[in-house]
């Protein structure tokens, strides 16, 4: 089985820039990490767009859409930004049905030392393996369809909802 | 769902004592590792014994037999040394058929930077959220039947194989 | 010999805001980093102020050279955004003539995996024991008189220059 | 000022062998420290050896003796195995009288998340600038001339003491 892995940015993989002391986006930090967690799946990675989930716009989640549809691949785990990962999956859930596709993403940057990212993406390639085709979100070490999760922005966690969609 | 997790030591739990310049065991680090998952699973930690999985013996796996048989849970992970991990997962196989059980290590360990623990983790508190009951071990992305993986002592990774009790 | 360590905070000391995705100040890393690097030194650690360099008042810059007036040590360290380190030095040169004072910083935040924090702060306690009275900045494991020093902006360090007070 | 840096193993430079379970020397951490601390210098790193402080010999002293004799450089820092880095700086003083020699090493290996070598190094390198001739430890942040410090084994830090050639 190959796994399609969609880059999009969000935290996952914000850097911090030393020359302006501000955070940023340069390349993905996804093929380390599978390096790191000795990944031996077959993993395609393809970095879509490099951008902070609260900037997305109706067209990039086309984009997104159309990458998820057109692929060879039936597993696919997308980055994103946690601000806006259940409008994503919302958008694709609306779209495709015969696939399984898992959003994750995290809390902290992966580059920042005590960051979630690892844990996040070795539990959202699992789920990915696993559960019936649909749209999921894989946070905190759980996985919730697209249409039972919201972002807990105080406490920063996703948690079960029957959401406005749902 | 409550998710029982045993810790039995191994790779995964290995620190470096510096008076010594040797590794040692002391406490479990996965409770730290669920905070910096940001885990918001229901995971009842208990540990078990904090050995190399080379210095395990039957009576330890009797052990862990009888704790998994014996807890009310039916998920449920297990930290384990890589190098004897099969033959744990066969013992409980062995023992245990309605509960899913999945043992989980470390190639690295997760006190020295470079660990695949937090990768690990996330996966394996994955598929026993999903899997349907036996025996699995979860390493490098994967999850393997008992009887159908084995260690690759030179690669240093796991694979597929019907190994001498598949 | 008693070192006086006053923090102002600056890159060395921001952290990642994970609710909020920005950078933040919460409280200083030092004492964590002196214990990380087993400093059996006596520091006395103090913090004045918790801000960005580049919004520290001539308000805050007296606070800061009245402190290192008033205190009974004659060797302190200084921790300090990067972006005014140098303005901070000349006014404190000015002021005091009798004590040896290291300012030092960081281009990376501690809290974030690859900082030169901890090697930054090796430095500065190491010149500030050896140094003649005066005031110096430490950063690139070398050590500038306040009036021999400017910051390269665009290569991110610090480098010889006979600058504007000098 | 051109710096010499000797590599000569010690806990600095060990690292974990995820195949075999054990701590091994491969090539040393100092080139990525020096990026990681954002240095400046002017350092020439050249290995002598890799090995265990408790495994050096009359022998290796005697290399390590040459090659500060030899080099063009007058301060030269050694990373060294804490156990026996005061006997080797006892041979160096017997020898050379004219150069500034900073030995210093680690209690835990720079490799593993949370060690003490940057810190070290950032402190041996400042030392070695500034101090006059002589041969000197830099550990626990602070500077040892070589016939007034021991090593505490049952601490793990080294402190003031008149040792037997004192």
């Amino acid at each position: 089985m190959t796994i399609r892995l969609f880059v999009t940015g969000g935290t996952f993989d914000k850097e911090y820039d030393e020359l302006r002391g501000t955070l940023q986006f340069r390349d993905t930090h996804v093929p380390e990490m599978l390096r790191l967690g000795r990944s031996r799946l077959d993993v395609a990675v393809r970095t879509l767009m490099m951008i902070d989930s609260l900037d997305m716009t109706d067209e990039d989640r086309t984009t997104i859409v159309e990458h998820c549809e057109r692929c060879e691949e039936n597993h696919i785990v997308i980055t994103h930004g946690t601000d806006t990962m259940v409008e994503t999956a919302r958008v694709l859930a609306a779209a495709i049905s015969n696939k399984t596709i898992v959003l994750t993403g995290a809390m902290i940057p992966y580059a920042f030392g005590s960051s979630d990212g690892l844990f996040n993406l070795g539990s959202a390639l699992s789920f990915v393996q696993v559960l019936p085709p649909g749209v999921y979100v894989a946070m905190n070490g759980r996985y919730f369809r697209w249409d039972r999760v919201r972002k807990n922005r105080d406490a920063g966690v996703f948690e079960d909802a029957l959401n406005r969609w749902g």
